[in-house]
């Protein structure tokens, strides 16, 4: 993988961390260029013509200059890093079982708990719109569903899919092991906290910023 | 392939479409078995113990009996049918740039364009909770932001996704060829107008239930 590596992010984010943890566990080199979210450096009309037209990220570069190709969707571009390796299983079950994970990452678990998360911590509670707070009960309900499904997959396995750690895992750590952050504690979820404490002590693991 | 192929489902998920989609444009074998999901028939204690403990649909089964294998998420699904065939590209970016667009279409897309067909066309207006309506205007914003961004995507592309067609458009068009049923008016993106009738004429297409 010779083009190099940027990843347009806010270090905030669960879902730019998956990237730079994918990055370390491969020991891949990966430049960073950070936005602030809160201040809509992301809505740009230069970010939107030449990064994410979705204005989102994170957005992973690769290559530079007229070359450069862009992948918005963290979960895609943790593939894109890890084709070819480990992290990325064998076989069409067992990949689409690791996929399996990450789109329920993206679909029940990140719009609960990142979002409370969000919500919370950086936005502030006294500051959300009565829309946003109309909605934290039903956030709260699918958060906690999300993790108590967590906890019951991992209740007789040592990573979400397969025998060793996949982009499932890293997919899932993010929000996961910040979780408290939105108010959903892990206390009652002690296969979860096991799992965290794996992923913790992976080769090159990286904490978030 | 040849362990038998059962799909848990509901016919009027485009979800499930996606599955048997896939299945059809690759001449595979796929039995059915209904559930109605307004009656909760998702929710049985034995569909969580044997099925899916998330308690959702769709769900591939492989396999029969004691060795029987399920495949909760639909897009994880399509991905095991289209393991080895020309719906998935080779190489690391190309195959990246297609799950971009299928993890766009489970966080952008389905969850306010197939949400609000869901909402409108089967549980009824009348129906809806003060927190659903609540919800609409977001849900209405951001489907219509996924349609723009599909549209402006196709402008100058036939497919989602590379020169041919992948599961990014498989995975996109059940619910956008129906997004009407939810309040989504097409007429303005001619370039998506123009995409489905191009997923409508590949060979061993099968329309919606």
């Amino acid at each position: 993988m010779a083009d190099a590596l940027l990843l347009h992010e806010d270090p905030r984010s669960g879902n730019c961390y998956k990237i730079k943890l994918t990055a370390a566990l491969l020991d891949l080199p990966l430049e960073t260029r950070q936005y602030d979210i809160l201040k809509g450096e992301t809505r740009s009309d230069e970010f939107l013509a030449q990064v994410n037209a979705n204005g989102r990220i994170p957005v992973l570069q690769i290559g530079e200059g007229a070359d450069a190709r862009f992948l918005p969707e963290s979960n895609a571009a943790c593939w894109y890093l890890a084709s070819g390796t480990e992290l990325i299983p064998d076989g069409a079950f067992a990949q689409a079982d690791m996929l399996r994970w990450m789109f329920f990452e993206q679909y029940n678990h990140e719009p609960n708990v990142a979002t409370l998360r969000f919500w919370l911590r950086f936005v502030g509670e006294a500051n959300l719109s009565p829309q946003q707070r109309d909605q934290i009960m039903a956030k709260r309900a699918g958060g906690t569903a999300a993790l108590e499904l967590m906890d019951g997959h991992l209740a007789d396995r040592q990573f979400m899919s397969g025998d060793g750690p996949t982009l499932a895992d890293i997919a899932l750590f993010p929000y996961t092991h910040v979780a408290e952050e939105g108010g959903f504690g892990l206390d009652n979820y002690p296969h979860i906290l096991d799992w965290i404490e794996r992923i913790r002590a992976l080769p090159r693991f990286v904490p978030m910023d």
